[in-house]
């Protein structure tokens, strides 16, 4: 029998959830509590009987930590992490500065003889990963990546951290060619005023380089559904033949996906050597359980 | 500067062919030469300045032997080329034989302390890599392989192979599902009877698990084209929740891309560990030249 993979969630919030329900229905994996800021707090019910605590170092035996954390907070989660020897497994979706993130949890992880998996979510993620087999078989030509529509987990979180903000919701739209107008959707914290908001989110680094509209509401919560989607599409040359026509499609539910991807790149933390790693640096069949064979066998 | 990988051209046939193309277009690559059955014959006007050998002991300094020979005879080459240290890459396209290939390989390439890229076509090999991302991030659930309208090599290059025929393609129609049907079109050898031919493809092991109809035409090479393509698709659930949504889609000129998904996996025998590995057993990262920090600062 194969050990059990035991994991902490680190942040319990919306993929901290349903990061919960992926580990409920994955056989090799064990998990040993959850992190959060206020443990001494009433706990929903569904975490009934499960050890939660305001530190990792109050959990024992742990093999990986799940973090579902803020983006810009991974950093610091991640080199507690790995610096108590526990490998980690990050959504970090800054598309720009995943390079660098790799740089740092590269040598911390090395130091302590641990594994960082890093940017483990959809895209960047298992977006990555097909995004890079397309350059290879298709080596000249062009890849769009078409987001939802759907919600931006990261971009409403984004909205949610700016001043005079109560409630967010942010969609992405595609408007073809890898380009997307962002509707956002707020509710205003008393006492300010709607145009110096949606100035401060028009100029976030998460929204200046696109088309953006900031719609006031009243209710956030009754337009929020977990859908999105992705269409990649690659048109390009192979060898010296042209017109080879790739594409990739999918419609899921956002933070689900996310959850899987991340218990699938627990399962690689767990394999590899030392080192950081993104996803397109790993074998796909590590991110399945139990041995190679009956995987090559199925899907090869 | 980078080491330029040596290939050698197993087999000079339509992959074959292609192959000597993608190398022209890949500038980490550099032709050692051609190895042949028949090298002393005139050799067609592209060949000229290349060495063509009748053995891959003839050539010096080989990386990689590119194996563009029949599938029933990827065995016996892969065995010889790895058996004189060299690593090779093959097409190995009978999907249930795959685990024995690969086992096979595996002690040879371990003995000899080289690497063997076994299955590296697209169905086998990239579709494999999708179909294990699409299993990894929704484990749950049923991926449809819908191939064609299209040429199958493999099953053409059966048909050729069987007595009575003198010329032959062979079509591959999606039904849906994963469920095709054979159309098989063939110029009969003179002396031969329909009936009796007829029945030998239908019996053969590539034609009797499908809808299979025998067409008898005067003109085989009037009808071939080699456009193909496939369109995967998989339904399921990640984690708790239902109604995941993937699918990718290629259409593409069938060597072009196997050809170039063999150049693809010659990068990663390179760099691999001794032993025989399937294409979701490398990092896709690993098909593309160069260093990987640039990808993944494309990519990711």
């Amino acid at each position: 029998m194969n050990k059990k993979v035991k994991v902490a969630i680190v942040g319990y919030g919306n993929i901290g959830k349903y990061t919960l329900e992926a580990i409920k229905q994955s056989e090799d994996f064990s998990l040993a509590g959850i992190v959060r800021r206020n443990p001494n707090e009433e706990q929903p019910q569904e975490l009934a009987g499960i050890p939660v605590v305001g530190s990792l170092g109050a959990l024992k035996d742990v093999d990986v930590a799940l973090l579902c954390v803020p983006t810009r907070s991974v950093e610091k989660y991640a080199v507690d992490a790995l610096s108590r020897g526990v490998a980690t497994v990050d959504t970090f979706d800054i598309h720009g500065d995943i390079l660098e993130l790799r740089r740092t949890l590269n040598d911390v992880a090395c130091k302590h003889k641990t594994t960082a998996v890093i940017a483990a979510g959809w895209d960047p993620g298992s977006d990555s990963v097909v995004r890079t087999m397309m350059e290879a078989i298709v080596p000249r030509g062009i890849t769009y990546t078409n987001f939802g529509p759907g919600m931006s987990m990261g971009h409403t979180v984004a909205v949610k951290a700016i001043e005079g903000v109560e409630k967010a919701l942010s969609m992405t739209i595609p408007v073809g060619t890898g380009i997307h107008r962002r509707m956002v959707y707020i509710e205003l914290k008393e006492g300010y005023s709607a145009g110096e908001v949606i100035q401060r989110i028009k100029e976030d680094d998460y929204f200046k380089h696109d088309e953006t509209h900031v719609l006031i509401v009243d209710d956030v919560e009754a337009l929020i559904d977990m859908g999105h989607g992705v269409h990649m599409t690659r048109k390009g040359v192979s060898g010296a033949t042209h017109n080879q026509l790739l594409s990739f499609d999918m419609k899921i539910n956002n933070p689900a996906l996310t959850a899987q991807v991340m218990i699938c790149a627990a399962r690689a933390a767990v394999r590899l050597s030392s080192g950081a790693y993104t996803l397109p640096e790993i074998a796909p069949i590590d991110l399945l359980p139990g041995d190679r064979e009956q995987w090559i066998k199925k899907l090869c």
